[in-house]
């Protein structure tokens, strides 16, 4: 790994994660009375669990409303949670300054397009294997893994990493 | 891209797509009441919503009748859904006639046999990567993406920048 | 194709099916109160009515028993469905002498070991590209596709074709 | 397969599965009321009760609670179901003095950093082919077949061959 790029993740104090396509597959079951559920991945509630432990913030910013994503979000120890977000961007900037984080330490990854503009406001930009081609192409870094297959879970692995690193040579 | 292709693509006003196969992987869940509801992807759904503001009209024609798909397709704002159709050709010549559109500007994407005689209503026809080997056969475009896993996307990105490539050169 | 194996797929006039495996990809569902479903394929059904339409009787014989699975396939026009089987030979040997079908004429798909004995009572035995070794080991044919993907689909087209042709020549 | 590696497959007395990403493929579906539920597979379930036919204890200690899988687990016949379970290096630990079963005697199959410490209690320590990177550099042995998708069948089906061969060789 670059040197930047472990700089980049030993940084980051916050990780702003998309829900559809990121912490699932992309799936969206729908039965007779509409969307029925969406399917999450253990591996990746056993890493984000860690990183809330290493006291990195973390919070989800989707486009969707599903009752399922707040109840998995919450279990899983999330703070910061907003569904059915309109303005993604304003949404990002406002929990930047409530909770005094830097542009420097914000780490957003996503899948689709109306994630690019979050990204601004991020240091470090990720997007899952299976992210569209206008995303793959604009960050930084693409995990092996696809969304809802363990690619949040390779994300929290490295972010530990990166900060037990830092924290022996400090 | 052949020119003869991008021309195709840039005159289409009307998409038409069966559900099963194309807009779901295929995977009918049964429970014990029957149908219980089937696998949509969140990437088409961005894809349809953003052709539909380029002002191309968007239908579904589909020979089974499930009360997801109804649900599903109308949150994405199609005007156009007919499940449970016996006669697809019949629905698509009907159809067009009311937009008043022509052959020449129609597409068709189908992933099995019946979606067949439709295809002959449009100028352009499309099959998602895993459709069976008589409609591979036929279309004159096969998407890399499979049913249910971004083909519908696919189509939907291929559509606009043509049309926008379009708009800049008239 | 080996001439043998023309003859012997032209010459069926009963396919007996497992479910499990074969109809769907194994996977069960299992949510609060037991099973709550499986998944079965959209391309499969066509080529299932497609082949009852040709005269060849379909059956299912599945040691397990659910619900939905008893709908699905009345719903696609099974005749012959016998769920939660403990004796699946018992089952198709009287199945045979009903229909006063012989072995010469009769195929089964299986995949796992339960359905070896049923496949000493067919000509012709068959497994998904997925099955268990020792039924791949043992099988006339094992299809390119995988259960619940079209493995079966791919079973109906190829019977469909060789009476075709038996129907041309004859 | 070298001869220490069938020296401990054939003393295997007791098989104790982690649940998700084991017996599942790491999927959890979420709907408006939590955890619906999660997707065994059919042919795990064959291969279960026949090592049970064959007197291997089986038992599952998973720190996540779902009622599918107890219900799903007691279908196939495990007497020792453990879920929810905060400390599983205790619980298998209590379990092998229970049974009277020694740790020569113990194989443990999981997928993720939680399983790792039941893994000391055991002699013969097996991932499945898509666990986490840290799980596959420790185990002994990772199966060919991923999580949910046959891994287990392929463990209950060499510790059987396994037992067999013994037999006769006593």
């Amino acid at each position: 790994m670059s040197q930047p790029m472990h700089s980049k993740l030993a940084n980051v104090k916050l990780l702003v994660l998309d829900v559809d396509g990121v912490l699932t597959d992309g799936r969206l079951i729908y039965g007779a009375n509409g969307e029925i559920g969406k399917a999450y991945n253990v591996k990746d509630g056993y890493g984000l669990r860690q990183l809330l432990n290493h006291h990195v913030h973390v919070a989800a910013i989707s486009g969707r409303r599903s009752e399922g994503a707040a109840i998995r979000l919450s279990e899983l120890g999330f703070e910061h949670i907003f569904l059915g977000c309109k303005d993604k961007i304003a949404q990002l900037s406002k929990l930047q300054s409530a909770l005094n984080i830097d542009v420097s330490e914000t780490a957003v990854m996503g899948d689709d397009v109306p994630d690019l503009a979050m990204m601004e406001l991020a240091a470090l930009s990720i997007a899952p294997g299976d992210a569209v081609k206008k995303v793959r192409a604009y960050v930084d870094w693409e995990t092996t893994a696809l969304g809802g297959q363990g690619a949040v879970r390779e994300v929290c692995d490295a972010l530990i990493d990166a900060r037990t690193d830092s924290d022996f040579t400090t």
